[in-house]
């Protein structure tokens, strides 16, 4: 018999095991041309030709007992020394080798911070939408997620909301800017405002209030909006990062986490993120992919084929009269559902072959995204199923 | 501040990383060709050339999208099916795709394993000497180890003390042959009762206890000891694989997971098999890396090279009197310490740049572990060094 844990997790996970099924029964049905799925995050764009380039180069040039063996569990001391120049040159930080802990993407980053920072109990906050594998996370450790509502207008954290929702028990403020799934970056107030209210409650509480930034889509910004990286504004942050969209590579699972030294507890909190490595199992990200991120560090993936992307999907449904929050980063668009009920909704699109992403999945009911990391062509495609859906819900005539 | 466990976890780590930090010092002292360094478990032979061969050619063969891009959390069809196929033609099993679950080498096996099938209080069995990672798995799921006391005679596993240790509360046996720390190979003999107790123990409980192998030494056998692949013996048997020493890449943290048809609840232990891979943060293994390990299945380290290793160290050490288990595989020596306190004879072999483990870093005190996956000069050149420890100890004159 399987652990309580995991039998309730195999009932939760039925919902979007059974989608996924759906997606690809409704392929072989209509053919996978004919289905326009929106539902998943997998980068559309190759990884950088300079990849498998560095891929096929560090084999000829390493040392096979060095580039496919045991290192450090943070990582090779290059690798790192690398990373940390490459964040000093762009963000102004001060990084050395021993600020940064390469991880298994940033799942595995996310999991050594909780493992490191959280005791049974200890309360992480969150702000829907949010990404529903972070509950997975802290239950891995027996925290708690305390959820803050939306800002309905703007999807920027409700900061009022949140202040209200800190207590002695927080641990860690867990924030995704370019946000998964709303597409929203948080703006330089918003982020001053949050560091001064965390500050204060630090103070209040006498506690340490960890602010930790999850940042997989920190390169997917668009228009005049800049990338930024979130140490500067508070001085209790922690960063995890992935190259898993910068450089179109989710399934080779490299990433890193960044911890400055102004961190509260900074030498033991590094020593114990390399313990969680090595405890929990990754033992150390993988290393020819180490090497191979290291060199390619400063290449991006293709930030125009999504921004094209964004444009035609946006412009496409605000013309047949849907309400969507304009995507400023990432690769999603957040949707209101026209239904009350968006599971209704859901459904109905699926009668065009079209796949969206409920709102209760990211706790946040009413809304739908759309992942466009697709083809232009399934965009333009799939914009007769989703006028005959705004026919329907009369948005248009 | 970090969180309880962690702090415990860096209180008592930092033995082992105080010895680390010895053996490096101890190198930039007297040089490294002078420092006889038999702690880590690090393959000495480099992944056979056809690693590499096929790493490039995969680079070149296959749409980056698919190749560094998501598939299902447990691994390629095609890979976990080439799995499969290796196992089937060498062990006469009767394996699928869907018997395999890719995972993060067998550190993260063995994780997914235990969350999969942990509740708290839970026991999990083992057998001393053991691989002292086991009680950090067994932690994260807040599921308690049961230590079975050594046969000093044999190394064998002690079935009698084996017996008395199972009670309701026992949802895994876990078992590692070839052994880490000792060299041995569990019997077939051994094998056979320990699945009839087990077997005996589930009808008097009326539970399901799982016998989990980790078996990342599979392949390193010698003489004519033959490589064993435990499903056969005992149904509930789930198997945690690595290529780590096999193929010798464990910076690349690959392996995979077996599990049978007949195990009790297959269907929802793969499942949460699959589950546990994606919310512990490893989502799947690495993928570049699993193709590259599909094409080269049938490979295997070079095995002479250990074997002559092992004879060198083995028969050097019996010559000066030293008492040693006979190591049939992997590439550990298990050497009883002749000082009763092995923390002194430790202490004592580092005037002469040997650096060994202590039997207790695997809940065996009394003994030391000596790594011989070095280079054979490196063992020859030693041999002065035990020689003098031989004399201290009145070993030989």
């Amino acid at each position: 018999m399987v652990s309580k844990k995991i039998a309730q997790a195999l009932a939760g996970s039925s919902v979007i095991r059974a989608m996924f099924n759906e997606g690809k029964e409704m392929a072989a049905r209509y053919g996978a041309e004919n289905v326009y799925d929106f539902s998943l995050g997998n980068p559309a764009t190759p990884a950088p030709e300079s990849v498998n380039r560095s891929i096929k180069e560090i084999v000829d040039e390493m040392d096979p007992l060095e580039l496919h063996g045991y290192m450090s569990n943070s990582g090779y001391e290059d690798v790192r020394r690398a990373m940390a120049e490459n964040l000093n040159r762009r963000f102004q930080t001060s990084f050395d080798a021993h600020n940064i802990i390469m991880t298994v993407g940033a799942a595995g980053g996310l999991n050594i911070i909780f493992k490191t920072l959280l005791d049974p109990e200890d309360e992480v906050i969150v702000f829907a939408p949010y990404f529903g594998e972070y509950k997975s996370y802290a239950a891995n450790f027996d925290a708690r997620i305390v959820e803050v509502e939306p800002d309905f207008a703007s999807f920027q954290p409700d900061l009022e909301k949140f202040t209200g929702k800190i207590t002695a028990k927080t641990k860690i403020v867990l924030v995704n800017t370019p946000n998964n799934p709303t597409g929203v970056v948080y703006t330089e107030e918003t982020l001053q405002e949050m560091a001064e209210i965390l500050r204060k409650k630090e103070q209040e509480f006498k506690t340490d209030i960890y602010l930790v930034s999850d940042e997989p889509y920190r390169e997917l910004v668009y228009d005049d909006v800049k990338e930024i990286f979130l140490t500067k504004y508070y001085h209790n942050t922690i960063v995890g990062y992935s190259f898993s969209k910068s450089l179109s590579l989710p399934g080779e699972r490299i990433g890193y986490v960044a911890v400055p030294d102004e961190v509260a507890d900074a030498e033991n909190v590094i020593a114990g993120l390399e313990v969680s490595n090595r405890t929990l199992g990754f033992v150390n990200a993988p290393s020819l992919i180490q090497k191979a991120v290291s060199r390619c560090v400063d290449e991006k993936t293709d930030i125009a084929f999504y921004d094209k992307n964004r444009k035609l999907l946006y412009e496409g449904l605000i013309k047949l009269g849907f309400t969507c929050i304009y995507p400023q980063g990432a690769f999603y668009l957040w949707m209101k559902s026209p239904d009350k009920d968006e599971e209704r909704f859901v459904q109905a699109a699926k009668k065009y072959h079209i796949i969206m992403v409920k709102g209760a999945a990211f706790a946040c009911p009413g809304y739908v995204r759309l992942a466009y990391c697709v083809s232009p062509q399934m965009i333009e495609k799939s914009m007769s199923g989703f006028e005959e859906l705004a026919k329907e819900y009369g948005l248009v005539k």
